[in-house]
């Protein structure tokens, strides 16, 4: 099986939209120098990560920066994972939303963030995305010409059965545009990272922005890649970078033959699948 | 709340089971001097962990090292999960099996090794348990005066859905027996502890029989311990010994506060259920 390669690119997210996407189009460019399959952005790439901002800087489906995105896939002929921005929805709803483009520019998936962070850690990090975001009603996977893919944003990862379903779906990688942060980020990235992995028998990866020390969100960074096997095949730190990685398919194969985790699953003893989705 | 206080018997087994047995009676006896709560006793604590032997060690429950655990746990007082063993129903199928005993003796639980370990890792470990042994059919929760607890054996860890499904059920802490191996201890042994306390906000313990270097199966031994936010409480090594840890429930129970995982899921997205048990 041909080898997937990925770009991971972490970018720096600055108050100005636009000084924001010169950075996303300078990292794409250089990015795709080697031709990697997938170029992936991180979490809100294009808007700090203030809940009380999403609103002004969100967009509908087509609109400036979802064009922005479909071009730069175009122009390259790559599957641009376009992390995540703030999307507008006809009726004003807010969400977090990962477009992806193939190789054409056209859309080719939409994730929005399923599970919103709402979370308060005594002496840490205190968030809530719900005071301004919608959450998302679904397991996104799509069609490459190498398998299927899955897609899911940061705190959507911290939830087993979600990953799980979309492995169970036929991904053969999942992508994590995601934002932990010094709390979180020392304790739990690699671990979840690795033990999706291992469970699911799959390629995972996480985009980070680059960290900002004067921002008053501080990103965790630390854009890495896990291969089935749980090993940790590259990672960055905190500064802005872009980390170049190989999913070996056969080695996945390989992963599943010896250790068949996923065909000895106890069926009959416990039952996970997804619920209807409610209309968006 | 009060903590949970567990003493973790890494004991050496032998060929001869009465001399296994007089090794869990000496780590028994002196472990029992810190008074812990629950003493644990490893994977086949009294039989060599090899397929082929298992119907010649196996018992009926009510046998001779049923009676030697349930009367340890009423001498000392406290509760004992006693490891596993392979265990004979009245029909003749051979279980791996993990009885528990109160404090005063009585069985209070009974856990069937449900996925069993039949994996062939190329240049690495082969085995079979299905050759000899049949799966059991429950998901293991019990009472104590603690709160739940949950229990399952060895390769069970690596299935998520089956210790999510006790955290559901209210399980504080998920005991488990087990013996991985030189090829997956390295790997997977102390990421699948940590992930599955962190995933689902509770304790996990790991019970490993200790090291022999002469056998045909090595243990990875590292008996071990995580809290709620994955954090190793304790680990031993390869060697003989005994890892008395405590449980702070209302670290539990702060950490689900701060991070409202299990209350955070997506019922109405993905449906995780027992399924009904066949008959054993």
């Amino acid at each position: 099986m041909y080898p997937i390669r990925a770009a991971l690119l972490q970018t720096s997210v600055y108050d100005s939209k636009e000084k924001s996407l010169e950075s996303v189009e300078t990292a794409v460019r250089e990015a795709a120098r080697k031709a990697p399959d997938f170029i992936c952005l991180p979490e809100m790439f294009c808007c700090p990560y203030r809940t009380e901002v999403f609103p002004a800087y969100a967009e509908e489906a087509g609109g400036h920066v979802w064009e922005f995105c479909s071009h730069l896939a175009k122009e390259y002929g790559v599957w641009l994972i376009a992390g995540s921005m703030p999307e507008k929805d006809r009726v004003g709803n807010i969400y977090n939303t990962s477009f992806v483009f193939d190789r054409q520019g056209n859309q080719a998936a939409r994730c929005r963030k399923a599970h919103l962070f709402d979370v308060s850690i005594e002496g840490g990090q205190r968030f809530r995305e719900s005071d301004t975001l919608s959450p998302g009603n679904e397991i996104t996977v799509f069609d490459t010409e190498f398998g299927k893919m899955g897609l899911c944003i940061c705190y959507d990862l911290r939830f087993p059965e979600l990953i799980r379903l979309m492995a169970l779906k036929g991904a053969l990688a999942v992508f994590v545009p995601a934002a932990f942060n010094p709390t979180t980020g020392p304790a739990h990235w690699e671990l979840l990272f690795r033990s999706r992995a291992v469970d699911n028998q799959i390629f995972m990866a996480g985009i980070a922005p680059a960290r900002n020390p004067q921002g008053p969100y501080l990103s965790w960074g630390h854009s890495l890649a896990a291969d089935p096997w749980g090993n940790i095949i590259g990672e960055l730190g905190t500064d802005p970078g872009t980390l170049q990685v190989t999913f070996d398919l056969d080695m996945l194969q390989r992963v599943r033959r010896e250790l068949p985790l996923l065909t000895q699953r106890r069926q009959d003893l416990y039952s996970l699948l997804p619920a209807s989705p409610k209309p968006e």
